[in-house]
């Protein structure tokens, strides 16, 4: 599953984006949406990868048994939206550049798994490295 | 200001909406951006009020000395947004129908007046009265 948001944060790469990315899945592993940030892209800066892939799944009755899968743990916004809508897991590429709210969801019964995935680490080290402006204003910092 | 938040929440339900609307704006008070949940008319679980007014400020360098005026206190995945994006001060029309994440903004250092309005009380309280099932799929519930 973490192969899916990999894709669309190297989509989001090639397009001159904040490589990350995410996609949410129902419990049986069916793909529900897919998304990536588009800050850049669409100047927007409510879309980031984790609300993309929320949205594209459309309006869903319950997200209980539904996976978040993200390449980055979740910033307070897109823990915020995992939170008040009860989804129920949380696969995170990494940890390692950003930590977001990973305890905070796991303290709210949220069951959030690490990958610690190297290729997602370095993706965004990387583009962290060459685009600190662009990263520092995504989290608002 | 909230009466900017309160004119979107009226076009969201003129529209067959969920009745909430918001507004941002900077310290000076100028509107930098505003809109209303669309979640029924666009079949857009992404769109609050909060989340659409962020949308349509565009990217902001630093959002310390904004302003968000909402009708309802924030949910979560609202609270993440002002609280990711550093938003200084959050005015709420009301926290009686859904008192959101209020205490904790406030535990987090965002500054929250709530106005405590009568129009905005009564205006959600008589949708969800007359919608309960589009209400509590907005809170993931």
């Amino acid at each position: 599953m973490l192969a899916v948001a990999i894709e669309e944060a190297w989509a989001g790469l090639s397009e001159g984006g904040i490589p990350i990315g995410a996609a949410l899945f129902d419990g049986d592993g069916k793909l529900l949406g897919r998304g990536h940030n588009r800050r850049v892209q669409e100047n927007d800066p409510s879309i980031h990868g984790e609300t993309d892939a929320f949205r594209k799944a459309g309006r869903q009755r319950s997200y209980r048994n539904t996976i978040m899968v993200t390449t980055l743990a979740p910033c307070w916004y897109c823990s915020g939206l995992v939170r008040q809508f009860g989804i129920g897991t949380v696969v995170v590429g990494e940890s390692v550049n950003f930590d977001g709210g990973v305890e905070w969801l796991r303290e709210s019964g949220v069951t959030v798994i690490d990958l610690n995935s190297e290729e997602c680490v370095e993706m965004l080290a990387a583009y962290i490295a060459a685009n600190p402006e662009a990263w520092n204003e995504d989290i608002g910092e």
